[in-house]
């Protein structure tokens, strides 16, 4: 079948590039989350991925509360920077220059850069091994004005990006429409067997 | 600051576009999910939505277990098709084409077409609203031989797509390498303030 064996891994692709936040000890930090996805539609909720040690998951557990922020692609040297450094040791926000507001919940710091920002609050928390698993329910979407067309998100301004895992870890942009979904699929409709 | 709120949704860019197998009653079947991260790396484990109403689900929930498989961008009519349509109506394998192998699980179905498969066995089965998150432990890994290079997974040749949520719901190819994960921030990195 021309299959190989890789064994167990974590090689799902395309993976996003998000920048989680939390106020750890009051102080808002950011850590850069490749593993998240979207968990609920009604009510809206994601889950992330946050390996224990990390900083970030220490304020995540204080206020119960986070942000996800989703970079534009003239962020990826700040993106891939808040996931190699720790906020136990350098201030991420000032070396990255980020304007940092607050929303509704007042806790889950939001980055003005980012195009889209989601304020959530922490429903569960699984330990699963090395990581453990927040599901968050998102409480409200930011987004720049400047990246809506006729009141709407518009891709083609977000420039979000994403995260392609081992073995060249990589960041890339997103490329040519091949579909239209909910749509492109109807061609293979006619054919019931 | 130029940001206006939509309000609580699921607005998470880029998200990825998997066919999620489960066998129901004997019989596999395969639905289309953008809703998935990884949750885990030791031991490796992905979450994955699916809404309650979904065929698969029952499938996933007979065997406890269930796959991931990864779509290249010369399948995006099936991969659209997979989410239009119920098992419960049309046979998707046939319509499809899908050539379909089992592997250590004996149970998760995997689609031989698609680049990339893993075998899952479920760990949790969170009832979130609309939508149950599933958390599965990969068991194993399964890639296409032509896909790799000095073998490893190779992206160039696994061509994966990302779902582009609404309001122009959309697949898109992956484009420009904008970055070296682990390694461009560190540019940043002389800058301690």
């Amino acid at each position: 079948m021309g299959k190989i064996l890789l064994g167990p891994g974590t090689w799902i692709y395309p993976q996003p590039a998000l920048l989680v936040g939390a106020n750890v000890n009051d102080k808002p930090n950011f850590l850069t989350v490749a593993w998240a996805g979207i968990a609920c539609e009604t009510p809206p909720m994601i889950s992330i991925a946050i390996r224990h040690i990390r900083y970030t998951l220490i304020g995540i557990k204080q206020n119960m509360t986070f942000s996800v922020n989703v970079p534009a692609t003239d962020m990826v040297r700040e993106t891939d920077y808040c996931g190699i450094v720790s906020g136990s040791e350098v201030n991420k926000i000032k070396v990255c220059r980020f304007k940092v507001f607050y929303g509704k919940l007042g806790s889950a710091p939001l980055i003005e850069q980012c195009p889209v920002n989601l304020e959530c609050k922490v429903v569960h928390i699984l330990d699963l091994g090395s990581h453990s698993l927040i599901v968050g329910r998102i409480e409200e979407t930011h987004i720049s004005e400047s990246c809506l067309t006729d009141g709407k998100p518009d891709i083609d301004k977000i420039k979000p990006f994403s995260y392609i895992t081992d073995p060249d870890s990589q960041y890339q942009a997103l490329g040519e429409v091949i579909g239209k979904a909910y749509s492109i699929g109807k061609e293979l409709k006619g054919e019931k067997r």
